[in-house]
């Protein structure tokens, strides 16, 4: 297993921020097209308008995912490569990420949003090694949103404001969390209306932690707020920055959630498994793995009278896993 | 009946935007004290973080408020004013706009997330006359999104692109709406957990425009997403900027949405009421009343074919109304 140094890190984050710029700005050259004009002058009006913005999103994907995989190919040729666009097209479903040296990317997370220019869409940029995220990226170019972080480095948005954006003091966890926190949530893709499957688990969920203290047979968390983007990246992100308290998820993938993974425990977050334990109330809270496919996420937190920042977060974690279904995404290798 | 000419209104549109534009300051400058710790310095740390936050949120609320009424009462004395806090302390909810010149003014929407530092929120400043929004005003500082429409002058996004986003052509609704459109809807403050309560006709309504076609019944309305930013008027200027094609939602405000329809209208957008009428096949499509707290909007939208864009816009509402549930907003003198 080799080890990294400090000074070689420092050099691959100066390289992946950049990239991070570049690809974003691609990212926002495309969307302008769109506004612009550019589906109209190439194409009839009719019945093609979405299909033609659906196209136009997949090439610009492609081509900013080539353009990050040969940026790292000239500049790190020993490391290897895991993208969205080139996973998808590939057979297998199985997780790829080992002990090397890896970049996980995404070149458009927010597709939907992206396809309708809705402004939650971001590159993200991970760098793994012994299976750690190490460096993230996120570059919402619509928000003027650009996070990052290098481990050892601290996490910042525009490289500037460090995360949380709250540092004096970091605010603890709510008392009585999930009462009092901001909940982020996304439906997903998998809507097949099947009794008791993902769909309904996720809703059921979703109620509980939204509803009234007391309601719900007494899981109801009456959370502040229930939020949905539509970009598990940026979700991630949003909790890293202290402005979501809690994001709990199934059915992404490595790439959608690595860069933010770094993100996030730079700043000081906590990410483990969605999927609640038999023994929900004292089972160890461990790290998520990578390609698990079920995060939960809970925000930098400072300290409560006796109780540390570390412990008000995997207080807050049970208190969700209490309120929360197992959800089935599973997958080959994992 | 007074008449305002085209002449005045720049006038008061002129000077709406410059009063949108130093209320978002104020808004980022209270954010930003907050930021920097200014929670920290005047208080102790333990259990009062949070209620803390909320203090100075409602302080920062009033503050905006009453610098917005005071600029308007030295400028146009004759103007009525209606704005969120000074309602919410007065006893009656009673709707009290009239055929009068009147401002109808939120100074802080997405309070939740202001006070999360999520960077979904706004100050909302909207202009009726004779009972219909004229001007409209919305900034999201953080997000640097400056929306504002005056009637006959066009809606736009920091001032100088046009809304929707895109105009060459203004894209058709998808022909097989709510399939293909992003759906934006909001869980609200009313989380009584009562059986075919608001919450559970909401949730209910909302899975039925997720899931699958063919599913929930024949309900299923396979959008293409589901978001909920938790401001309304930040909703309503995504509508106009065809970013969301339906919003969808019961219980908010006449503040929360005043400026959003003068903008929504302005960009070819359509507003009617969340309510589905029995006969939602062929009932009437009228504009909403703005004190019903039940909004339905449609994004601007093209031709296709034969169909105009309005025709479009009134499937899509159909469509809606066939999903979902009618919600219980009643108030006195609506």
């Amino acid at each position: 297993m080799a080890t990294i140094s400090q000074e070689e890190l420092d050099g691959i984050y100066a390289f992946a921020v950049e990239l991070g710029k570049q690809a974003g700005q691609m990212l926002m050259d495309a969307a302008q097209v769109r506004i612009d004009g550019g589906i109209a002058r190439s194409e009839e009006k009719e019945h093609v308008q979405k299909e033609n913005a659906v196209d136009l999103v997949t090439e610009t994907d492609e081509n900013v995912e080539a353009f990050i995989k040969h940026q790292i190919a000239e500049k790190y040729p020993q490391h290897k490569f895991v993208g969205e666009e080139s996973y998808s097209k590939g057979a297998s479903r199985d997780y790829l990420i080992d002990d090397s040296p890896t970049w996980c990317v995404d070149p458009l997370d927010g597709t939907v949003n992206y396809i309708h220019l809705f402004p939650m869409f971001c590159v993200s940029i991970g760098f793994i090694h012994n299976n750690k995220p190490l460096i993230g990226v996120i570059n919402a170019p619509f928000l003027k949103q650009f996070f990052s972080s290098c481990a050892g480095r601290g996490a910042f948005m525009n490289e500037t404001q460090r995360l949380p954006l709250i540092q004096k003091p970091i605010p603890a966890m709510p008392k009585n969390a999930p009462s009092g926190c901001v909940f982020s949530c996304e439906w997903g893709k998998d809507r097949r209306d099947i009794p008791d499957g993902n769909l309904h688990r996720k809703i059921e969920s979703f109620v509980n932690m939204a509803a009234e203290l007391g309601g719900r047979s007494g899981r109801g968390g009456m959370v502040h707020g229930v939020r949905s983007l539509g970009s598990a990246t940026l979700d991630l992100a949003y909790v890293a920055m202290g402005a979501f308290d809690i994001w709990w998820e199934g059915g992404c993938w490595e790439w959608d959630v690595a860069a933010g993974i770094a993100i996030l425990q730079e700043a000081g977050g906590l990410i483990t498994t969605a999927d609640p334990p038999r023994d929900e109330a004292t089972a160890p809270i461990e790290d998520v793995r990578l390609g698990s496919r079920l995060y939960l996420a809970i925000r930098p937190a400072g300290s409560l009278g006796e109780e540390t920042g570390r412990q008000g977060q995997e207080r807050t974690v049970r208190e969700v896993w209490r309120r929360v279904r197992n959800l089935d995404y599973s997958r080959p290798g994992a």
